[in-house]
């Protein structure tokens, strides 16, 4: 089984809300094609210009303390229904046989982290065949009342309930680099491990608006532990991803377990 | 708590695929805004020309046989997503804090029977004082691999389960008649009750595309033998769904238990 992530800063334009990078998406959904008719594969995606500028309106992130952030609640879930039919229907129209599967009906979290994932719908489509489509979603929290439950701790919990035998992130950049990418002496990192991560955390940025590459690694460096390799890749790079997912190596950082 | 049943024929046009009733779905949300804010609700809606014409054409409910199927697997349940975006982006417009909880990711079928439920989801929302939004939907059938879960078998399954105080279906027809609407003789039938259903059901027609008045009432009158009373309307005339909601008497079936 393959678990791949589609970053919300790839499959969106993240400074404009709701915009959806149609184009994109299509030759993604013809990237992913030969290896969904391969293997088993499962599909996350983030929420970014739909899910993310209203989570962080309504401080959905923090938990609930006001009637105010309900409607926020509200509002961020109908985004991501939004997305995930977008994403979902590219992928469909490419051929692939792709199940959405809201996050927010199946996951209970406590303070941000999943407790609980009902992954019987997940384990019933990839024996059918199908491709579920999972998202970064605002999430039931037992003790904060609600949360959000990001798209990369979902691909971690995940990981360790399917054992991928490959996880792949697609995102708008190479890859983890030394220092802000474009700036003086910044490289690309093409390994790190567990082990490198320590010396490498001081001097890394965050590469997105949300902070996302950082707590994306810390993800991935957690899997690694657990002996998971990743891939982290940038998918707007035509052809990037159906190598990745096929196995070739390609220019990105592999966070190796 | 209210639990309100949208008909599929209701909320789209039967004869024509993917037509939604925009303007209906908007009259609807109006008429449901006062009774939500009042006190909780649940929301079911059907699968009309979205996912109905789907779910026949890839013969979803005789369960699953066949490669070609899984296609349809997957265009049913976009389609459902896609219907409940709609609805629930009427009902989140209008001022209604609704929220989707996709059907397919927490049920179980036997049979095409719900076997399980995972309402942890419906349950936190009527908490925080949410709108969950539900619909009849293409599900894993433990037996015979996929099945289709109905609206209908849905709102008795939610019934059972969160034990409302009021019961709407709300319909494109006045309720039950004593033969085919229109047809000489034809008569609204103003209350049934399990004893009078038998006597009723051999001159009982279906009144819709799928039979889905018989199989409607069937849900309903076992509902009753429970003690759960319901009442089926017309939601196409303007101001009934506000009143029955309200518990106001309207022009309908009421299905006493």
């Amino acid at each position: 089984m393959i678990l791949l992530k589609l970053g919300g800063s790839l499959i969106t334009r993240k400074q404009e809300p709701f915009s959806f990078r149609h184009g994109v998406m299509r030759r993604l959904a013809r990237e992913i094609l030969p290896v969904a008719e391969r293997e088993p594969l499962v599909v996350v995606h983030g929420g970014g210009s739909f899910g993310h500028p209203l989570a962080l309106e309504y401080a959905l992130h923090r938990g609930l303390s006001s009637e105010e952030q309900l409607r926020g609640i509200a509002l961020t879930r109908q985004a991501m229904a939004e997305l995930t039919r977008l994403v979902v229907g590219a992928l469909v129209e490419a051929g692939v046989r792709a199940f959405g599967v809201q996050t927010s009906a199946i996951a209970v979290c406590r303070r941000g982290e999943p407790e609980r994932l009902e992954l019987g719908t997940v384990r019933w489509l990839l024996e059918l065949g199908l491709v579920p489509v999972l998202c970064g979603d605002v999430a039931r929290d037992a003790e904060l009342g609600v949360c959000i439950l990001s798209g990369d701790t979902l691909v971690r919990e995940l990981a360790l309930e399917l054992r991928p035998r490959r996880i792949v992130l697609a995102t708008d950049v190479d890859g983890i680099y030394s220092a802000e990418p474009g700036s003086p002496g910044a490289k690309l990192i093409p390994e790190v491990t567990p082990e490198s991560f320590g010396r490498l955390a001081p001097e890394m940025r965050s590469h997105d608006a949300t902070g996302g590459m950082r707590r994306k690694l810390e993800e991935l460096v957690e899997l690694a532990r657990r002996g998971y390799t990743s891939v982290i890749i940038n998918a707007l790079e035509e052809g990037r991803l159906r190598k990745a997912l096929s196995g070739e190596k390609v220019r990105g950082t592999i966070v190796k377990g």
